[in-house]
């Protein structure tokens, strides 16, 4: 590769143009701060479920829905159900099973076309509220390229669609209804247009809906702002956002909502900036899932809140489950670097970071014995990463120099074992503790010994197991002794694996939030009775907790990682 | 899990508080635009380095050197010699082996304290120039908790260190010296006392050093402003930068640098804004990598103002290239939604999405035969795919329920064929083709024997092989017939694996960049005559080409498969 482009990459600036700017006049944004969390929406079970390889299917939204209404979550759009079957059938199972919580509103996408329109109300028969979310696209690009239509014709495609969903929504007159309009591809709209747009739509509601006494008009409308694809930098959006909050008509019955991406990487940034330009409302994603670079990552936006001071109204402490069930319904794994989450964002590996740590560390505990809520004011760690359920050691301790000569290097040479590197942290406070007893170097015997004796010396035996498949599915049944002379305790589960349907067997038996993190095994030796070794990292009800286990048979040798990892009173 | 937080958790939101905003008078940034590329400086090697799990051997640096030269990066920070022997090291080898050109500056982080300085100038001797980088932390936390020290005492560790820098310097009068400084946690660190720091450090480098005839005088100082950790929203990081650029002391003589982190997910928003408010020079890496939750992505940065028409002043085309030495120095995987280079950043999944971009780009081509600068306006995708060595198969193809019910499956459930994603993609493009030939459903029969056309059929034939592997490294030579009826070529390659070794040898035997991007494998049936089956996407000069390869050795096959990909008049 040269430093100049080459004949087949076309690397050529002058095909773009810069965004024009607004020439905002009395800006008010910069001076502004966010001093209450916006009102959520998720929309990763439309947004970012329709930009899955695999979408969802109807058990994985279930797990989905269920934890977003955990978190706490009040708005959730559920689908596009007039143009998927699936999302249909899957809006019926929400209302028909009683699944939705009286404190949630679940939302839907249609586009302003009739047929969609009524089969969408068809498919929220007998919701007790439900938000309507109406979009067509607004923009240049799309009415000059895509549409071939006047400024009229596409305002004339929303004002159509506003009048249909006061139709429909008169003859479900038992239903609360809420609308929200987009004009689609709002960043690439030229702002005048768009508000006129944005009147006509909300005249329609906020006047005739009520001549028609359809039950929306007790509710404000939503106007939602959509960055459908992000074409500038984040100022420029909050320019746009306070804007449309001056000029448009009604605004103080009006609900103005942002939907922004991430492909300048300043989807967050957009959002924050928006929300300090007038904005009440947030549309995004857990951990940012959504079309091409993603959506909104609502997990850090409402973090950044939290850090700030600020209660984000949802409650994000358990990122254990909430990674789980994300990496499982996405099949899209997380950033070692993501914002709060990753598993490298609380690590410090520079040991002029580490000192620092370790010093505010200890005048923080001094000062929170006092007040539980003193100021956190610790450097390189802008939260305290046990808020998230992430413990010091992971923060202090890792660190490759120390690593390659220690204990992790020991008992791969010696013993052949080949800890992962969770293991390598966890079991490292034990030989810290040693150590510290004997305050002397540790030799290779007493490391393996007290590896043995806190990871494998236990009492729990597995009497027998049996597996059978069907239909992709492993079903299991197990019988164990979870300590010297108990009885054994036979479990079944169910799961797309072997160990999925023992885990999901265990939180049956225990009644606990029981959740696999991290697996790996590894055999000893290679001659044919050389046995597995495996090593499980998992969660209980948001802590982490780590086993091994060694046996001829993998599988054996997997479950009793699992049990060892499990303590006797849980 | 419950909506409260749990007992364990400490989900507490009055720990924190808000960051004091600057209350900025006259602000200016907000109506600025960025018309030209900041300076760039790389800080892979440093910053990046550091917050590796393992970091970067020899060979992996030289790797990454390379490839930041060949960007087109000019300033490239490349260790901190006097704190890690492995950067001392490498550094000597840059100036020993000549590999530094003669436009590109490297640049050395350090510590104010005498011994590192000695070693940090013992480490660049002969070095024709060069920046060195001073720092010491300034915010209020590390004063007061990390360092114990007041203002006065904080003062006086960075400007005895510039004094030091002025001596150290001119005893190497030959290297011409730029001196940097960077108030580190600067954005923790009241403005008036970050403008008292900087104007005593740079009074000694503008004044004392030019009473001593240092070189440095003939080349600005650079103040470098880090987000250490990103503690606010961008906006008040650009009222800092502002303030600091209207109110520090000889401005015209010193370029601003900025530093920014992503812990609120708004690093390269930060800098942005920061470039806006007036700053010159751009800290960051490749796609990133960095301490927690990494430093500013210069490619993302970089890849917006080029999107905006603003030559970025890096030649970013060869994405493949660039991701795969990223992964290869931080074992750390890209993101498929990271912007710009991600795998599906460029998918459009819904149907919508992909009739207004399949519209859009017919408008695109008709307009680019009269004008190769026309500009790009396509809805959804923010830039040309094909810049990025991108196709548009990979934009408009990729669905899963086309996938699920189509090709793949087909070939799947006929012939045990388990085509990877990228293979789908690239054979439905030769599936279409066909289907347009016969205008009508085509049979399994058919399509296999399209695939075998495409993928098997050559001439390609391996007639013999030595590994042999010493040192974790392979060492191979392979003597393969290139059509029927050539000649055999032998070739000879080294690499951490067979493949990669093989890789190495075509490299160099072809004289052209060959990169391995994808590789999967499966055997064909359970017996032990079974057949192994090889898919493997390369590289060639940034453009993608697939092969597959068959044998009852899986070495074989695999090789067979890289010959396969590469097309015959290579």
């Amino acid at each position: 590769m040269s430093n100049q482009p080459n004949a087949t990459s076309a690397f050529n600036h002058k095909k773009y143009r810069a965004f024009p700017p607004l020439k905002k006049v009395n800006r008010q944004w910069p001076d502004k701060l966010i001093e209450h969390a916006p009102l959520w929406c998720s929309v990763d079970l439309r947004d970012g479920n329709q930009a899955l390889m695999e979408p969802m299917n109807i058990e994985q939204k279930l797990i989905m829905f269920k934890l977003l209404v955990d978190i706490g979550f009040k708005e959730i759009e559920v689908g596009f159900p007039s143009a998927s079957a699936p999302d249909f059938n899957f809006v019926r199972q929400l209302i028909e099973q009683s699944l939705i919580p009286d404190d949630v509103t679940i939302q839907v996408l249609v586009q302003a076309r009739e047929t969609l329109i009524a089969r969408t109300f068809e498919s929220l028969k007998g919701v007790k509220k439900a938000i309507v979310h109406l979009y067509n696209s607004t923009s240049l690009a799309q009415r000059e390229q895509v549409f071939k239509k006047s400024k009229q014709e596409i305002k004339k495609i929303a004002t159509q669609g506003a009048h249909w969903l006061n139709s429909y929504a008169a003859k479900q007159p038992k239903t609360q209804w809420q609308f929200q309009y987009s004009p689609e591809s709002f960043t690439g709209t030229e702002m005048s247009y768009a508000i006129e747009v944005i009147d006509a739509v909300t005249a329609i509601w906020q006047t005739e809906a009520h001549a028609k006494q359809v039950l929306v008009t007790q509710l404000p409308v939503i106007i939602n702002l959509p960055a459908t694809v992000e074409m500038s930098t984040p100022n420029i959006y909050a320019d746009q956002v306070e804007t449309i909050c001056e000029q448009i008509a009604r605004r103080d019955r009006i609900i103005v909502s942002l939907h922004t991406h991430n492909d300048r990487g300043c989807g967050v940034a957009a959002a924050e900036l928006g929300v300090m330009a007038g904005a009440d409302r947030i549309e995004g994603t857990l951990l940012g899932n959504g079309e091409r670079t993603g959506n909104m990552d609502i997990v850090t936006m409402a973090m950044n809140l939290y850090s700030q001071g600020i209660d984000p109204k949802l409650n994000l402490s358990n990122t254990d489950k909430i990674i789980n069930v994300v990496e499982q319904c996405t099949q899209l794994a997380v950033h070692p670097r993501h914002p709060y989450v990753g598993e490298l964002v609380f690590a410090a590996f520079s040991g002029s970071h580490q000192d620092a740590i370790n010093k505010c560390l200890s005048v923080d505990d001094s000062k929170r014995k006092d007040d539980p809520n003193a100021h956190w004011n610790v450097a390189y760690l802008p939260i305290d990463p046990k808020d998230l359920g992430r413990d010091y050691q992971q923060v202090i301790r890792i660190n490759s120099q120390s690593g390659k000569g220690g204990v992790a290097y020991i008992l791969d040479q010696h013993y052949q074992l080949k800890l992962p590197r969770w293991l390598q942290i966890d079991f490292s406070q034990h030989v810290q503790h040693l150590s510290e007893t004997f305050a002397s170097e540790i030799s290779p015997i007493q490391i393996i010994e007290l590896f043995t004796r806190v990871y494998l010396e236990t009492n729990k035996k597995i009497s027998r197991y049996d597996i059978s498949r069907r239909n992709n599915q492993e079903e299991l049944t197990v019988a164990f002794t979870p300590r010297s002379g108990a009885k054994d305790i036979t479990i079944s589960g169910k799961g797309n694996g072997i160990l999925s349907a023992f885990v999901h067997g265990l939180c049956h038996y225990y009644k606990k939030s029981i959740i696999l993190v991290d697996y790996t095994e590894h055999t000893l030796g290679q001659d044919e009775n050389a046995k597995a070794i495996a090593y499980v990292q998992v969660s209980i009800e948001g802590q982490r907790f780590c086993g091994v286990g060694e046996n001829t048979d993998v599988i054996h040798a997997s479950m009793i990682a699992i049990l060892n990892a499990i303590s006797d009173d849980i």
